[in-house]
């Protein structure tokens, strides 16, 4: 019985950042390719520019039919722009932000039409987002765009460690006024569905939700959010059957559920959730989309343009994070094949 | 020659808590004995009630030269609330907080005469403070006030992992409003300099600064705290010859600490340091108050109302964190001997 391997695109992200370099190495990866094919999607140019010295030879495919399933040769769909060979490595600018957008558009179409099992997007840069011209803050708002979905959500996972963050990229002073008991119980929902479906686990995802302030309140004296907000929203999912702790205060919720007691924190806002997955297992982290209509990862970390424009970036940039990715994205994929 | 060793008060903190009981066990603690005779300070009739069962011997010593230097002796300098058998177990309330404070200023009293080498301090409730008519809202404010001192710092440690609350005991939608640049040079120049007498480091501490927002910010994208207020700090303790790096994204500068990168984070706000250390080593966390006349440090957790209250308080309760506490108190103490 011959299986074929599932396509998987690989975005390049940024061009001026870490993502060409780790997006193909880890394209190259053999355990990776054992399990898959990996597709990169970007401006094959970069690719080449930044290989060729490696003796890795940079496939640019016209269509991803011309695939060649060849160790030590990487596939790119070429996405190209006219104005690549202008960049600057190491900054934010506005052909970066142009270069990444085409390659997440060229990802969705193979996505939504079905020709990829799955898509891990490269680091982009909401600095180049912006110079772009684009609209979306980030990647998440620009996929949930491009699929006509107003909500999705960000689940940032290290392996068992897994959070919803309630609120994503806001300055932190604007979090309490954007905090609904709705905007809670629906993230919450849609995640818990999804986890039921999607995870694999043996019983129904067990919960933690955090508070917003210091030691979640401390009955009101350090900020009402959770008596108004937040314990409203968990007596409402505990309601709906969902076994679900808290408000706990944010520090107890993550010490707690980094020991395994429970399958998810929901974060009320970015850092809440960001701080504790990167600062235990940071190579491991890993970004969900939970509601496209396809399964879409990415790993955890930025453009890294400190190190993109260094002397080391070769050496120092770090396809691990891009790996794991990437096995998740196809545990996904495989255990709902569309 | 005979050294004696030092006398160590731990008080008992809200004696509806847990304190007393893991206050006890830590100073019965043989490791803890041989370096120090720890000295419990409260209301001895609760801890009587609490060890009676155990045949541990609670003496209550009208002065602490009664000091009964026995092995399976709790010595308790009895400081006696009249009302403390009307106490509930398990609930914030104003005889708690009232027995608290005593037990506290009793402490400092001992500590400001040279009488005890350190302080350590059981947990306290803010909601019981409040019950009070305390105005304090915590410890740290509290100690303050009974030595007349302005600014003390609380710096969270947990072994080599440090940081200083730049903001503390706030909701969060008023920390940016909270922040200046002036408070944060300060608070980092007063913690800078305690390192560099108290710590023993080979070299002047190295210090990361986190951001405020999420991605610091990200050029001013997602909030303008990072250009307005925090780099002007950095830039200006850099100038004063800190090494210092940031201001980082919160996640990224614990990754780092968490790698060794620095001795110490500054974090803006209470659950960005709290978060991070909590969940990497929340047994060892250890508050530390920078800028008493003596040593004073606590355990890292709360009252644990709800442990406390319940029927296997004693299996559970855990008197690790407390004697880091001791611990940690008796090297600063002996590092700087008064």
């Amino acid at each position: 019985m011959t299986v074929t391997r599932p396509l998987l695109a690989i975005t390049l992200g940024d061009p001026a950042g870490i993502g060409p370099l780790v997006g193909a190495r880890a394209a190259l990866d053999p355990a990776l390719r054992r399990r898959s094919r990996p597709l990169l999607v970007g401006d094959a140019w970069i690719l080449h520019r930044l290989l060729h010295r490696r003796g890795i030879a940079v496939k640019p495919l016209p269509s991803i039919d011309d695939y060649l399933d060849r160790p030590g040769v990487a596939n790119v769909l070429h996405v190209p722009h006219p104005e690549i060979r202008t960049l600057r490595r190491g900054a934010a600018q506005r052909v970066g932000g142009e270069s990444a957008a085409l390659s997440i558009r060229a990802a969705v179409a193979l996505a939504l039409a079905g020709r990829v099992a799955a898509v891990v997007t490269g680091p982009a840069s909401k600095e180049s987002f912006r110079l772009a011209g684009l609209p979306h803050p980030g990647h998440t708002e620009m996929l949930a765009a491009l699929c006509g979905i107003d909500h999705v959500e960000m689940v940032m996972a290290a392996g068992r460690r897994r959070t919803v963050l309630i609120t994503r990229h806001l300055p932190l002073k604007d979090v309490s006024a954007a905090l609904t008991t709705n905007k809670i119980i629906e993230a919450i929902l849609r995640v818990d569905a999804w986890g039921r479906t999607h995870l694999g686990l043996r019983k129904r995802p067990r919960w933690i939700l955090c508070g917003l302030n210091p030691h979640a309140g401390d009955g009101g004296l350090l900020g009402r959010e959770e008596i108004r907000t937040v314990a409203p929203a968990a007596a409402a999912l505990r309601k709906k059957g969902l076994p679900l702790l808290g408000p706990w205060p944010a520090d107890v919720a993550w010490a707690r559920h980094a020991a395994g007691e429970s399958d998810f924190v929901a974060s009320l806002y970015h850092d809440q959730g960001m701080i504790p997955l990167k600062t235990l297992d940071g190579r491991r982290l890993v970004n969900v989309t939970v509601g496209l209509p396809f399964v879409r990862t990415s790993p955890g970390h930025g453009t890294a343009f400190d190190l993109a424009a260094g002397p080391r970036a070769e050496a120092m940039a770090d396809a691990e994070p891009t790996l794991e990715a990437a096995r998740v994205a196809l545990d996904l994929a495989l255990r709902n094949p569309r």
